[in-house]
C-alpha cells in the first residue's frame, strides 16, 4: 500500500458523471425531474445501487437504526476516528440529478481513486447516506444526521407521520432500511461534505469552489393582515385599512431592512395571498410569509425586532390587524474554519478559483458540526437553480469539486491527531 | 289637480321600505345575498314586478330595443321635455337590496306622492330602469343608458356575450323585454339617479344627503412582472430580480402617488397573484391590478405617467421585465352644477345634513350626463359596503334621499324652460 498521494492525483471525472447518470434514471420522471422522495420504493431502488456500488468498492455497508448508510474503507489504525464525508440520496418531488447525490457519490469516487491507486490512509474513511434529508414527505428535514448526532430522539423520529399518511418507522421496515447500527457510532474525526451551491454566488462569479464556512439562521413567519374590505373607488385614501397595502408595505420594508443591515443579512416575501383578490375592492385581508436569513445570531435577532417595530407601526398607521405566527427557526452554524481554510488551500493548490463563502440552504453537514470538525465544499450551479429538473452544474465543476474532496480528505484521513 | 307643492310634503316611507323589500325578495339567496343578473329569469321576474307596479300607479310602461323600461306620468304639457329619474334593478352575483333598486322605487314613490296628493306636472315625470347596468354578466357596464345616449350601437350590444355564453340579443328576446320604442325617444328636460353611495364617506361623517358634483375617472391595468425564481436563502440580495417584491413596490408606490397627489386622487393594487408563492423561493412572476382613478382627467393623466415612469425606474433597478395591459379607461364625468346645488338646496330646506361629494363608482346618470343636465342624490351605505349582502342603507336615509328626489323632481318638472 502507498502512503503518500501525488498532488496531481485526480479522481475519474467519467466515472462519477456516468454514477450521477445512472443514479438520476433511479425515480425519473417524463418531465426530466428525479423523484426520489424519502422511504418510497423509489428510495429503496436508489439506496440499493449506491449499495451495491459501495460493495464492489470493497466498502463494509452498515445501516443504522434510522436508515444512514455508511460505506466504510479501513484505514490502517481502526483505534482512530474516522474521517466522514457523504449527503443524501432522497429529493424533493421535482428533483435534479445532483443536489445531495454529488456529496454521496463524489465521496466513492474518492474511494474508488484510493483504490485504484492502491493508496492506504491511517484513518478509515466512510462514506455516508443520511436518511430523508430533504424533509419533502417527512418533517423535518436533515432528519438522518439530526437523529445521528443526538438532536432527535430516535422514536419521536419513528413515530412521524408522511404528508401521504405513512408512518416513517413502518416505511423504513417496508422497504428493508431500519438497520441495526446503534446511532451515532460514529464518532467522526471531521465530516466534509461535496454539496452543489444551490445559489447563484459561484456561477455569476465565474468562481469553481466554494469553501463553506457557515451556514444561515433562519427565521420563517406567517403573517395574517386584516383589514376592511371596501370599494376601490369611493373610499377615500384617509379611511382605508388596506390589508393589500399593509402585505406590501411589509415586503418592501424587508427588503430595505435587508438592504440596510447588508452582509449576510436576506430577506424575502415569496407568498401573498389576497382576499378577495379583485381589481376594486380594496383587500379585507392578506396572508404572507417572510423568510429573514444571517449568519450571525445577534443580527438574525435584530432583524426580528426590526420586523416586529415595524409591523407595530403599520398596525398604527394603517388601522390593521397584524398577527405573526412562527414557522420554522434555526441558529446559524459555524463551520470548523481550519477545515474550510484547508479547503481553500487545497482548491488553490490544484489550479481553481475558490472563495469561502456563506450557504444559505441547510445541510447535513450542519448537524454533523455538532458533534465534530466539519466543512462543506460548494461547486457551481448554473443560474443558482435547483429543486427543478433545470438544476445543472457543469461537469468540469463536479469533477473539480471532487478533486478538492479527494485531496482533502486524503489529509484528514493521514492526520495523527 | 294641485299645481303648489308644499314644503312639508313627504313620501310615504312605509310603501317604500315595503317595495325594497319585495324586489329583494326576487333572486334571493340563502346566504342574503340578492342575484339578479341581467337578464336572466330573476332579472325578469323583477321587470315584471316593477312594470306591475308601474301600470298601479298609471303610469304607462314603455319598453325600448335595448330593454330599457320607462313609467310615464304625463304632465299637463306633452310638448315640453319629461323630467327622468331612475336607475336598474340588475344586480352583481351577491348583490344588496338597494343598489339601482332605490332609485327606481325611490322614482316610483314620488310618482305615487304626487298621486296620492293629486299634485300635477307641467312635465311628463319618467320613472327609468336601465338594461345591464352591473356589467355582472355582459360587458360593459351601465350598458343599458350607454346604447341609450348613443355611445354604443344597439347591433354590437345585442351580440354581446355573456359570461355564461348567451348572447344579449337572444336573451332579451327571451325574456320578453326587446321593446319597440325608438332608442333615445325622449330627450330629458334633467336626469336625476337617488343612490346609495357604495362609499364610507357620508356614513363616517355622519351626513344624510351627498350632492353629486361629479364622477371619478377609472385607469384599470394589468401589470405582468417576470423576474428570475431563486432559492430566498442563497441568493444576495444584489442577485435579487424578485417580481414579487417589484408587485408590492408599486403597490406602495401607488398608494404614495395618491397621498402625493391629494385631493380625490385613489390608488389601489387589490389583486397580486405570485408564482410559485412558495415561503423561501424568490417568485419569477407576479401578476396585479392598478386602480387609478380622479375627477380631474389632466389629473389622471398625470397619475398614470408618474407611474409609467416609476415602471421604468423599477425595470431598471430591478432587473426586471415589466408588462402593462389597459383594462379599463373613462374619462371623469361632470355633472351638471345648477342641477347638484339644487339637490344642496332641497336638502337644507328639508333640514337634512348635506355635502358636496364625488362618486367613484359608475352610474346610469353618467350616460345621461351626455344629452341632458344631471345629477346624483347620494344616501350613506353603512361601512361603504355595497355589492354584498351586508349592504346596508338606515330606513330613515332611504327615507330622507325620496324626499330630496320628490321635491327636486317637482321644482323640475315644473320649470317652463
Amino acid at each position: 500500500m502507498i502512503t503518500e498521494m501525488a498532488l496531481d492525483l485526480k479522481v475519474n471525472g467519467d466515472r462519477l458523471l456516468s454514477w450521477l447518470v445512472d443514479l438520476a434514471k433511479i425515480g425519473a420522471r417524463d418531465d426530466g425531474a428525479c423523484c426520489r422522495l424519502a422511504l418510497t420504493d423509489e428510495d429503496r431502488a436508489g439506496r440499493d445501487w449506491v449499495a451495491q456500488r459501495m460493495r464492489e468498492l470493497g466498502l463494509q455497508v452498515q445501516i443504522d437504526a434510522i436508515g444512514n448508510m455508511f460505506g466504510v474503507r479501513a484505514g490502517r489504525d481502526r483505534t482512530l476516528a474516522p474521517v466522514m464525508t457523504g449527503s443524501h440520496i432522497d429529493t424533493v418531488r421535482s428533483g435534479g440529478a445532483y443536489d445531495g447525490n454529488l456529496g454521496v457519490l463524489g465521496g466513492l469516487e474518492v474511494v474508488a481513486t484510493l483504490n485504484e491507486t492502491n493508496l492506504s490512509t491511517a484513518r478509515d474513511v466512510v462514506v455516508a447516506v443520511f436518511t430523508n434529508e430533504e424533509g419533502a414527505r417527512f418533517a423535518p428535514d436533515m432528519m438522518g444526521s439530526l437523529v445521528y448526532v443526538g438532536g432527535m430522539t430516535l422514536d419521536e423520529a419513528l413515530l412521524t407521520n408522511a404528508i401521504d399518511g405513512a408512518v416513517l418507522g413502518e416505511e423504513l421496515q417496508r422497504i428493508g432500511y431500519a438497520g441495526d447500527m446503534p446511532l451515532g457510532w460514529y464518532q467522526p474525526h471531521a465530516f466534509v461534505e461535496l454539496h452543489i451551491e444551490q445559489g447563484p454566488v459561484l456561477d455569476m462569479e465565474g468562481i469553481r469552489i466554494g469553501a463553506v464556512h457557515n451556514l444561515q439562521g433562519i427565521s420563517w413567519q406567517e403573517v395574517v393582515v386584516t383589514g376592511q374590505s371596501n370599494h376601490a373607488g369611493t373610499t377615500p385614501m384617509r379611511l382605508r385599512r388596506d390589508a393589500g397595502y399593509a402585505a406590501c408595505a411589509i415586503a418592501t420594508f424587508v427588503r430595505d431592512l435587508a438592504k440596510d443591515m447588508g452582509g449576510d443579512q436576506v430577506a424575502t416575501v415569496g407568498k401573498i395571498d389576497l382576499k378577495p383578490n379583485l381589481i376594486n375592492v380594496i383587500a379585507s385581508k392578506a396572508l404572507l410569509t417572510v423568510d429573514l436569513r444571517n449568519t450571525d445570531e445577534a443580527l438574525l435577532k435584530q432583524a426580528e425586532r426590526l420586523f416586529s417595530a415595524f409591523l407595530a407601526q403599520l398596525r398604527e398607521e394603517e388601522g390593521v390587524d397584524i398577527q405573526t405566527r412562527p414557522l420554522a427557526r434555526f441558529e446559524p452554524v459555524q463551520f470548523d474554519l481550519t477545515l474550510a481554510k484547508r479547503i481553500e488551500d487545497n482548491a488553490k493548490a490544484l489550479g481553481l478559483s475558490y472563495r469561502p463563502m456563506t450557504s444559505g440552504a441547510g445541510h447535513d453537514a450542519q448537524m454533523l458540526a455538532r458533534i465534530c470538525p466539519s466543512a462543506m465544499i460548494f461547486v457551481p450551479s448554473v443560474d443558482g437553480i435547483s429543486h427543478n429538473p433545470a438544476e445543472h452544474t457543469k461537469a468540469d465543476d463536479l469533477v473539480a469539486g471532487t478533486n478538492v474532496l479527494l485531496h482533502t480528505l486524503w489529509q484528514l484521513s493521514n492526520q495523527e491527531a
